[in-house]
């Protein structure tokens, strides 16, 4: 989930100055309709610690108009007696913004649970019931009309070192330093397990979570802005209709800025054919070892491959099938939904696939058609595949939950790459029937569909079930790629 | 929450026969029509042990057009290896039936955790997690265009023992008892405290539960008959909305058969002067120890009067606020909202007012009104008013999950009494400023109001905040009924 905020994105100062006013203006504006509309914000500023939410707060406050905002901050224990003597959300219900007014929460209801839950004070089952709680409570808010936009800053293990590390050099802001960040920098790895839990349990599409790439200054204050912008335009326009869903966070311009999580994957990487044949060989050997000890000890395997057309899902999938007994798997193409598919919820036909004991299913494209091609095409409605992060989290978490060892592939590609696939395959004569009017509408949508992969990737690679980015524009090197991934998650499990 | 399916109520044979064949002849009408409307229903029979499950889902079968209705049967265990070997939901997925047709559950997703935490195989959290978990499965059918509905059969602890009893009795039914069976009527008052939690978790305004007395097979029948009907009529005719909420348990016409739980109140109940004066000097002083007691221990208690008009509660409140110490309590008449109020959660204005450790909080009027008055004179919408009773048992869970000592009472009065009282304001100089033509008003639609207090006591009468029914034709037994039970209460809770 975190990896999409690791990605060294940065805004130069000489744009940041460029895009000030007109953010500034806007946010102005918004909040000014916002007092007509009625509608009451709710900003959580929440993340790791020295990732500047402290910074990011005051920023808002510089940008807002101070006569329509207040600011609460919420430690992990209550602040006073008056607070400890009461239940615990008494002291969320005061900070709660009247309608037509933002109400800032630096820290909130999840710091607690989150922190105690880092700690080993809670057990997980009672950390899943307080996320409850919390899920139960933020959709209340929002059934009476309230935007909730909820920020994590997120900054990386090494990041987060350095940036405690800077602070108690200079003796201007050593004080801000204490003995608890140093403890929290420790125990770095279980409050990315347990925030990402948190993050995904919650991100509701009447409440999402936004995580922000913090090590930027720059970037993060623009990508808060932005997002905040964005949700308050859409609360004010949809006021008197149902909650509307918020939009992922929206990076900002400019070239550093906008690097995606696909970005990040390196295309140039390819294998000779020597190499190819050498590992592909001990690969297949290995999955079919593994393939079979899997049967003997009853773990089943779910393998997802997504990616864009032409990137070589197909023939990954072959490499895989070839190396597996026979018996032991199934290849489930998903294109559209059959007749009494279509009459049950969208999950139904995956779910009636989940393989017995042992056995493995190969969905090729799956359940993400939701939030992909059902969402740029337009199929299914913003409200549902907003809803769908979660309800898809909520699947992939029952089938860990069940022991299923679970891979999901995206296969990546240039879009070079792609042009060249689809002039050969037109080239082709038995290759020709591959290559279809559709492939080339998708084709021209290609920024639609690459901003619906990185929300996905953000909403969706959870630790229990974490996305592999595939490096497609060498058919030899994703193979291998997808093969080393099968065997190493199948390892993993046994 | 039981309390309201103890009634005795029944129909008897003629009145049945008379119903049947208009609520028969209206199934298959909504049955075809519900074809054409593409509305998938899910109906849940579940319930306790003996309570005619069986025989429910077989009259069902028989009222519906068996070509559209199919019915599966859920345990605690999963049936199968084919089950076993998958997800725990993969069971009910596969059972869910299409759009357009009528799947009924007899057991179901709430079977296994409900029976698990009754042997305390599960603990409280564990529990906790899977309702969660339920809720939000259920929410995921209904935002998908299900209807949902949900009969919980329920027995009385004598009338359980006796059905089994009677089975064992003849030699033709006998078969049907099982060891199993007897040893969930000893654990009676552990099945009854589970479900009612399971119940209250999941009573959701997109999926809400119906209690149905279930004693006699003839009242049953036609409730659970009534109640399908009208939520599928409702769904038929709103399936391009939002997931409409459903009414709550329709009782069937008949005088015996619409007892109520306000029925029940013994309001010929009197004391004398004599008996008054000595029984009141004794509980105040009893409740002036126990809030000093209550005050050291640093336990709170909250008081809610909700009750007619003219049916004393502000009498009731003066006996209890002189027993204790004035700087103990604080007693908030609810009217309308302030400006600062409205511009908040309707739940807001009443968690200000929440005690600190050791105090005491009067509500004169409550959130209670957001069911009640908001309801009846449509003030709230439906869904408001639906999602509300949730609303509240999360709220009331929190107190009582505090220790806050709660007591809720209803005082209640007949409709003649009410009259007279109404008629001696009037006549009364210096009781004139107390009728207004808004009581007048709102005594025209007593029976609205009725209907709206028997749901009210059904759906937020829970264990940790049960309701109590004060019998106000008389003020004198009123006022010492009420002081009794705040002093029970918070005896109970020291």
């Amino acid at each position: 989930m975190f990896e999409a905020a690791e990605l060294g994105r940065r805004v130069a100062k000489r744009d940041y100055e460029a895009q000030i006013p007109e953010l500034r203006a806007g946010l102005l504006e918004a909040h000014r309709e916002l007092r007509r509309s009625k509608v009451p914000v709710v900003v959580i500023v929440s993340g790791a610690d020295g990732a500047g939410k402290g910074e990011t707060v005051n920023r808002l406050h510089e940008w807002l108009d101070p006569r329509g905002l207040e600011t609460h901050v919420f430690g992990v224990e209550p602040d006073s007696d008056e607070e400890r003597e009461r239940p615990p959300f008494w002291r969320f219900w005061r900070a709660l913004p009247a309608r037509g007014r933002i109400g800032i929460l630096f820290g909130s209801w999840y710091t607690r649970p989150i922190v105690r839950r880092a700690y080993g004070e809670i057990g997980k089952a009672r950390l899943e019931v307080e996320l409850g709680r919390i899920a139960f409570f933020e959709q209340m808010l929002a059934s009476d009309g309230a935007l909730v936009v909820k920020f994590w800053l997120h900054l990386a293990r090494k990041a987060q070192r350095k940036r405690l590390e800077e602070l108690e050099r200079r003796a201007k802001t050593r004080w801000r330093v204490s003995p608890v960040d140093w403890k929290h920098v420790k125990l770095y790895e279980t409050f990315a397990r347990v925030s990402e839990r948190a993050i995904s349990r919650t991100d509701a599409a009447c409440a999402p979570w936004h995580v922000v790439e913090a090590a930027d200054h720059r970037y993060r204050h623009i990508a808060v802005g932005r997002t905040l912008l964005d949700a308050m335009k859409a609360a004010i326009a949809g006021q008197r209709a149902a909650p509307a869903p918020r939009p992922a966070t929206t990076p900002p311009s400019g070239r550093e800025a906008s690097a995606s999580v696909l970005d990040r994957v390196d295309l140039s990487r390819r294998l000779t054919e020597a190499e190819y044949d050498e590992r592909m060989a001990r690969l297949q050997a290995r999955l079919g070892r593994l393939g079979r000890a899997a049967w003997e000890k009853k773990r089943s395997s779910v393998f997802v491959f997504e990616g864009w057309d032409a990137a070589g899902k197909g023939g990954a999938i072959r490499r895989l099938t070839e190396s597996l007994e026979a018996k032991l798997y199934r290849v489930i193409p998903i294109a559209a939904p059959s007749d009494e598919e279509r009459a049950h919820h969208y999950l139904w036909r995956f779910w009636r696939q989940i393989p017995r004991a042992g056995f493995v299913t190969i969905y090729d494209r799956s359940w993400y058609g939701r939030v992909l091609v059902e969402r740029v095409e337009g199929f299914a409605t913003e409200a549902e595949w907003m809803r769908a992060y979660l309800e898809i989290n909520d699947f992939e978490e029952q089938l860990a939950e069940h022991g299923i060892v679970l891979a999901k592939l995206w296969v990546h590609l240039s879009r070079d790459e792609q042009l060249r696939r689809f002039q050969h395959r037109q080239g082709t004569a038995y290759k020709q029937h591959k290559i279809t009017d559709e492939d080339w509408r998708n084709r021209e949508k290609w920024d639609a569909y690459e901003a619906a992969v990185d929300d996905m990737l953000a909403r969706t690679s959870t630790r229990h079930a974490p996305w592999t980015l595939v490096a497609g524009d060498d058919k030899r090197f994703a193979r291998v790629q997808v093969l080393e991934t099968a065997c190493r998650r199948i390892e993993e499990a046994l």
